[in-house]
């Protein structure tokens, strides 16, 4: 994939991740250049970790990868839309989307694996 | 609507809105707590604008409300999630959402409005 939009050095975007085929949305991570360059080159999603300060392949350690199917950027070019073929679940607490609940903390997502045994905790 | 979950005072949060109907990826935009409180009473969609550093009305100008029909907050509650039915369109540049561009710059999305007349420039 080519890109002519770029991320400025330095800057992070947040990238809203949504299943291509279904819509849901997914999670929400960010991107750097980096990010956005490694994304580009593999076809798989890599982000920027906020708290741990580095490049973060998406399923590196779970192996829910996220395969990239399609790449939208906003009108203001401060905000990224991928469309992705999710394997497994997005959501490290084994949810398939990480918005799996309203506001009054009602669990309206489905849980698709046990971060227990995916994560070896 | 009740909510247990509160943005904590001076915090911005992404706020990912989506179609409710089509799973169609409006926008992103940033609540702080006025803005999630605002919209809760109302039932319309209220943002805190960053460049105008004030509370935002989406469709104030326009007319492109956002009637909310669900919000749901994401696993480490840092970003939010409005599936609203969008009256018009999403974004300022008359396309019904604001992603429209993949990265190389080829338009993939609705123009739905004409922005000269709706903001009279």
């Amino acid at each position: 994939m080519m890109s002519m939009i770029e991320i400025p050095d330095g800057k992070l975007i947040p990238a809203v991740v949504q299943d291509w085929k279904t819509g849901e949305v997914l999670m929400l991570a960010y991107m750097n250049s980096i990010a956005l360059s490694r994304t580009l080159e593999t076809g798989v999603a890599h982000y920027w970790s906020r708290s741990r300060g580095k490049l973060w392949r998406k399923g590196e350690t779970s192996g829910n990868e996220q395969i990239v199917k399609e790449i939208l950027i906003d009108c203001d070019e401060d905000a990224i839309l991928l469309k992705v073929e999710q394997r497994g679940g997005a959501c490290h607490t084994g949810y398939r989307s990480c918005f799996y609940r309203t506001l009054d903390g009602r669990i309206v997502g489905e849980r698709v694996f046990d971060p227990d045994e995916v994560y070896k905790r």
